[in-house]
């Protein structure tokens, strides 16, 4: 793990992580990361995006006319923050209350996905966001190609935070009247909808059905 | 609107709302922000933190012992993106398959919020992530304000972007074979777990069943 710059976690360090089983675990449940970046005045930006490990690199894509997709193209510094709330914790006070999470925060620079290289990497999104929808549709068309700008950075410099506490109440206020614990929070599908230009007779296919494994709560 | 900053939303341009409704909307939904600012360095950081609208302004807050809250308390320019995941957009090709999404950008800087308001306006976190629970628990202690850091952006400059749409595949894909739809996303909340420490005889407390009724999906 290079780091031109610390990855040390500075508050709560107890809850850092150093394991890359548990980054790969976090980065493939959730697939939707925050892509911050500095822009042409120095200013902040953050955008969310699709972002997908695929190995030792993180992948996003997007449209070739996207200007902030274009500007980290470009291999400026970037920083991607991918966040999992796992549940709220519900302490004696609200001072001890807080959030159970995973955050993983990851940072270097993105470089293009060659012409040729394209095709792959698009069809791994596909694969981690709807397994076995790839044999359900065609493939890509050489102008679809043309259009999306695909780029990945390397996975080197990286901290992972994880929350999974119980309330950490003092004696005092764990002696006193009020419930403490944890509720759980997840992400679920709902049932699908068809789309209203669908024809008649095409039945839900094995990838969205496929889906529901996923969610929701029993 | 004052706009330091463009916000126009430059693709999709279609996506974009400017209705002050919707911003709140989603703000009052979603509380965990990706806040973004750059460091001494030059270079960006993106952090996930609670984020609460309280009126006209955006709070956050944490410890003051944390080094990136610190430096937001300066009045660094800061950006801080808000986005909720509501669906998988599943169309007849991978191209155009997509995400149903609510996603705001934020502009402008954080101010601290002086020791006299802080006890109120930490009371409105407590108030939107568990309505109910300031009247189960004891008050703040002067030494938890005293190690609690609460700052505040004006929501001013800012962008909506929301993505509500079915699949729009081309004529030639819609007469083809495949399933098109929408498969729906959304947060619930499971069964509360009760603190190991918790004393017999607790009972699960309104605030916390009142939880249920934000979720599980049907």
């Amino acid at each position: 793990m290079s780091t031109p710059r610390s990855t040390a976690v500075t508050r709560l360090r107890e809850k850092q992580r150093t394991d890359r089983a548990g980054l790969d675990a976090l980065l493939d449940a959730v697939h939707v990361g925050h892509l911050g970046f500095v822009d042409d005045a120095g200013l902040p930006r953050v955008m969310p995006s699709a972002v997908l490990r695929d190995g030792d690199r993180l992948v996003t894509h997007g449209s070739t006319g996207s200007p902030w997709l274009r500007r980290l193209a470009t291999g400026v510094p970037a920083c991607v923050e991918v966040t999992a709330v796992d549940g709220i914790v519900v302490a004696r006070s609200a001072f001890e209350s807080s959030i159970r999470y995973r955050s993983a925060v990851l940072y270097g620079a993105f470089e293009p996905v060659p012409a040729a290289a394209k095709a792959a990497a698009l069809d791994r999104v596909t694969d981690a966001l709807l397994p076995g929808r790839r044999g359900e549709i065609r493939g890509h068309t050489d102008r679809e190609l043309a259009a999306t700008l695909v780029l990945a950075m390397p996975i080197a410099t990286w901290s992972l935070k994880v929350s999974d506490a119980w309330p950490e109440d003092p004696p005092e206020d764990v002696a006193g009247p009020a419930w403490a614990g944890v509720v759980p929070v997840r992400e679920v599908y709902g049932a699908a909808l068809p789309a209203p230009d669908l024809r008649a007779g095409i039945r839900l296919p094995d990838s969205v059905r496929g889906l529901g494994s996923r969610g929701p709560v029993p």
